[in-house]
């Protein structure tokens, strides 16, 4: 069960309004590595957890706090949509045409005419100046993004990941804008996302500590079932050898288990491309020979 | 540029047809973690390298062998649906009545109902018997599953997460199936999957030996524009504290710039949940007055 | 059996080409709550319907007509799109390169730049200058849009939505055009959808006069197999009580069968947070504890 | 922000496993009208919302709210997944082949048979026995099921459709099972639906009363611009006349503003299918007339 | 602008229910291939189209007569959805726990037992027993699946496809169904997509004729424009030369303007694969080189 | 399996960076008819063939080029999206704001601020400047696209389709670009594309020659079985008689088995449109009568 408190983690507002900036931050929100994709797979990982108590706690930590990133995207989106209420309320006594939202139905100068046509239209036709649960292109959110496998370690490695993602993508919109308010909250989010790279890797070197999990993945199924000669080996399968050169090629592997080998011309292991068998014709695909016709 | 060797990289056949594993077994195919997901990941990540040579080179070297799992694996589920040839003739002069495919058509007894009504009718109607580029419920593949950010250490944790959910489904599905055929091959997957979760944590080594990149990613940003006070706490959101007992929230983060910090209460840092500006009336959004109607 | 009229409903030519509007106004076609919404959904509604006969003929008439808003809209857009045809077998000569396509071929000025980057690159490159079955962000419409549930107040609910949400984006549309040929067939269309909220609102009123379907929906589901005690709470998660002030927490409840309550700490109603079982090893989750193999 | 209490808002034990049931329950969580559906449509609408306080408070206290129902059913999915402790633990030591995972892993009688064949696959194979935010056949969710419009009373209506067919969706489910523990908790649901249903129609009564809102919406958009002579016209375009027997053919609109007329037989208002325009042909249409090559 | 006729243009009542094919059977309706994709894709054609008046008109046609496809295959799936009336009225009363829905709702023996477990839910749980826009497997239908392109000749090859692949799923469902009224039904619906094979076929014979368009398309872009050495080069990029046999591979092309000419070890035409330039700070991707932190 | 050659089938660079012609161009690479469609389509039919030897052969050969026209696509798209070593070095330096990325990140003129306005925000956020494995709006690319059916001459069909499509849309590009580098790589795919028009309709002239299939696809499909009546009719469901003019109208027909007659005024074949049966109470759909509560 949960309880929203009325106040921001952290919040700024931004100076002034920016609809083409809104565009590119709802990647922040509704992309692929976005703070929905966090707080739901999270959310999910939580819930399905059946490993150690603390493990459990942490997932919910976590994803209770990401909802409230998302709230705190949604608003500085809806912040850099709008005009100010003066602006508002003279455009309604038709006492001027400022403003985004002037800029939006039609302004008259350049900056007006690139706000209109490089905005997204769903900003003002569909949420009306707020946000949208979708990425920077409008592609809707879905859960396709996130996984809640059971294995922890399988999933932490995923919440690196998404964080290491995620913190890239807010570093690079840090770029993309030079207002300080969004600049301040963006410091703010940096920084939970280097607390979250670190706190994923910490669980993950937990999880091998408790004996839990190891690589590789999942660590429990009996390795003597996998065909071993094929483990360590790693396979030239491009033209050329610069890929000899790196430590996935050289010394011992990484899980201590065994020792990398490098297969500068990987051969087939299966003698022949054996044919399909024939098709059945009551299925009309194609066959070897023509054929009379099926009955049924 | 690519060329086609015609073998398979290793390959075994079915004991016998099975259509109720040929679905559960497209997740390994068209599934969020399955070999298409790889296939055009690193082939993504390859091509969009701007890294050192020796990175690009290794991305393409496994991204063209996974092009080959895919191959194998199409070619098992076309197997495990298909009848022999000898039924096949057999019911196409109508003298036969047995197989897959029969049952599939309607046989009469409980294993070929159960398998007519729980199989996947894509594979009779829209495949005719072959693999699809789909998962186990029947959900396209799509590039939604997959990034090329363009940061190394970026995705290469994507890499590891790949892999270790990948072999986590084929350990899974070796144990809905006792096909010896079905589970030699699965013993090589379950192999290269172990080399490909140790390739990926080796180079995530090299890239952090080479001084390309490290923890939090993207390391090159100036870590002073973050809050710092907040980069390396822990905080408890969920009731209960039994996340205080992890490594994550004890000790040195795993970056090796701060230590990890309890915060068992974690505060608001933004005083008041302060309102949204008043809605553009030429907008048509509830307001907090009544109003009278926009013109324009 | 449908029949095709070759004439408009209604229809206005625009004053002029603008693809940046184009753009925009296909969230009128292939929005989520766009014409196409309308269309598929009132035909399944009327398909599927096994209700009184005046429903279905009335839910047949009005998807008759949405087939009808679609071709509007789709030549609306595709007109929005055209240079005049003068401008167009200039353009085939070589002895002009003025008019919208050429300002997408590279026309040079400000105007022509600006429409070349932020028009759709789809209505140039896909449709060749035609509608498209997508929405403003080129999102392609889905059926996971529309509902047909067989339970007439619940999908006339969803329908009063549809022309709500539809009107209102017209609305928002007829704000950022002043083409009169535009906000002619606008007009057209905020009167339909005026009269189709009021159609599925006194559709309401008359399955629940016909003692069809009523509050709650499904009225017919024995109500006193709920949990009565919280069918009429109005539980306060949020901190702060300002939403006790609204009619859904004071006097009798809208069905006319209970009793308005304000709840302003709820708790929970389930004792503890038990934990899930343990998982099975064969399927590699994380377990309580560390686990020798699994075999099979 | 938010904060996660370690209770279940209400939550009730299965008797026993069923994977079947587990499979058709989760439209409940990921489904078009699931629980994920209201929470994140709620929460957006929420967050976007500039109206009066009370309705920002409401639209906040219910989200949370639902945010504690995802987290009911997605326990009770995992719990209709798992086998008891004493099967897993037999099953680790080869003891046992009983229980559900066992079926999935191949048991031999016919219950068992049509578990492995039927369940969903991705249950064992993606997440080990846990929810996922998916629905019965597998459609991950997405954000184009909700709304977030800015409108209040667009929105409202949305919401009184979303309770209607969640509500009308677990009185089906419960049809489904009688499993005691699973309706114990559908009975909770079904009455905070009740619940729901009555909000929102008293959500809708409040807007109205308090003058920010009415039919048709967006009611501020001047009405003398809608093309009044269609307005309230009921249009007959599927032949028969059973639809002219209803309420919305008949007496004064729900809005007050007009009165419903039936048209038997609607002409259309535009005199002619005008032809679109010639194809430019430096985009390669198919044109009127054969036309010789562009040059560029 | 369209009108509805209270007919069918083709219909059979199928002799029983049968859910498990009523799920089949979606692929008709919402599959990739389905009734759907034709009468949407002609549609747009038609609307779209800026060519002769006799290929509109034809578009309009065909697409029409689709509308009533569609309609005819949701009724056949509705009523393999349902119970005689005798039986729902006794079930209403308790006295009948038989037929179909009785199976769904957990009837004792194996054949609703499988019927239950292998149905698709959403015809219970979403459409209470009626057809749904969506495929065989639960996939939404989507406009991605269908194009209108501006093209007719473009256009005419892929309904040519649409209606071989159609036609193709037809003839399998044949197989998978010996319910005479549903084959009644089929044998319509086979013989329509003769004629539609047929149709589109002699329209692509039509455009050639009138020299609208012609092989390759589009046919007006100047040909010398492109790389002529290898427009008519088949090139054999998969071991082995099986495919020189081929039509392909020998003789004059098909459009009559080259020759087929074999290339057995086909070289790269590009002498090196040359590096991308350096990547730029600012955007925090791997460099080739470690680098001092980016300021801004 | 497969091998990776060290360069480019044919490739060229840009004269100068592009972000716009950048977002445009993605359609040829991740859009419905862009290379990855016929890759991956190509692969998934030369996988599944069950034909003579040839075929599969020559699919595997044109699958395995396409790899290598998405390499050829997605390193143009990282090139126009990249600015020169110099600038990049400079803008790290702080010595200066030129160039593309400058323009991303904020520089002044008016081509800047259109650039960044209407640019793929994902090229800046998500990919760092390389290609993406989407549309030119932003779409995932989904194996929704493609076909695989095992009925060789249906799939040749879509296969001279994607062809068209894809060649249609290369021209279309090339009127919007004047860089002479992608033109000059335009003029190879254009070439290409040309060759593979013509390779499948020749492959479709081959299957007819060896009599393994024809029209009206599936051919093997015992063509008594469907209604002969109608399977050569035209019918003029579309107002007016333009389309009686067309070869699809008159002449015999083009599989040779009949001939065309045009349907002025097609009737229904059904002579009632028969009314679905009654809902089961237990389902909770509208009846077409008041009931009482369902019971369980």
């Amino acid at each position: 069960m949960f309880r929203h408190v009325k106040q921001y983690q952290y919040h700024a507002k931004p100076e002034k309004a920016d609809p083409i900036f809104a565009k590119q931050m709802q990647e922040l929100i509704g992309g692929q590595w976005g703070e929905m994709s966090v707080m739901i797979g999270y959310l999910f990982q939580g819930w399905n957890c059946r490993g150690p108590a603390k493990y459990k706690d942490m997932l919910m930590d976590t994803a209770t706090e990401e909802i409230g990133h998302v709230e705190m995207l949604a608003t500085m989106v809806a912040r850099l949509l709008e005009t100010s209420p003066v602006e508002a309320e003279e455009a309604a006594n038709g006492a001027s045409d400022g403003g985004i939202v002037a800029s939006v139905l039609g302004g008259g100068d350049t900056q007006s005419a690139i706000i209109n046509a490089a905005m997204n239209p769903q900003h003002a036709v569909v949420s009306g100046m707020g946000a949208t649960p979708r990425d920077s292109m409008g592609n809707p959110w879905n859960t396709g993004y996130i996984v809640a496998s059971g294995n922890l370690l399988a999933d932490m490695r995923f919440n690196v990941t998404a964080e290491s993602q995620g913190r890239l993508q807010v570093a690079r919109l840090y770029q993309l804008t030079e207002d300080p308010g969004v600049r301040d909250m963006f410091s703010f989010l940096l920084a939970r996302d280097t607390m979250h790279q670190n706190q994923w890797l910490a669980a993950i070197e937990e999880l091998e500590a408790d004996g839990l999990e190891d690589t590789p993945v999942p660590s429990n199924f009996p390795q003597e079932r996998e065909m071993s000669g094929v483990a360590y080996q790693f396979m030239n399968f491009s033209e050329g050898e610069e890929s000899a050169e790196g430590r996935w090629a050289n010394g011992p592997s990484k899980d201590g288990k065994g020792k990398f080998e490098y297969v500068a011309s990987p051969e087939a292991l299966a003698p022949e491309f054996g044919e399909l068998s024939e098709v059945d014709p009551r299925l009309y695909g194609t066959p070897k020979q023509p054929k009379s016709p099926a009955s049924s």
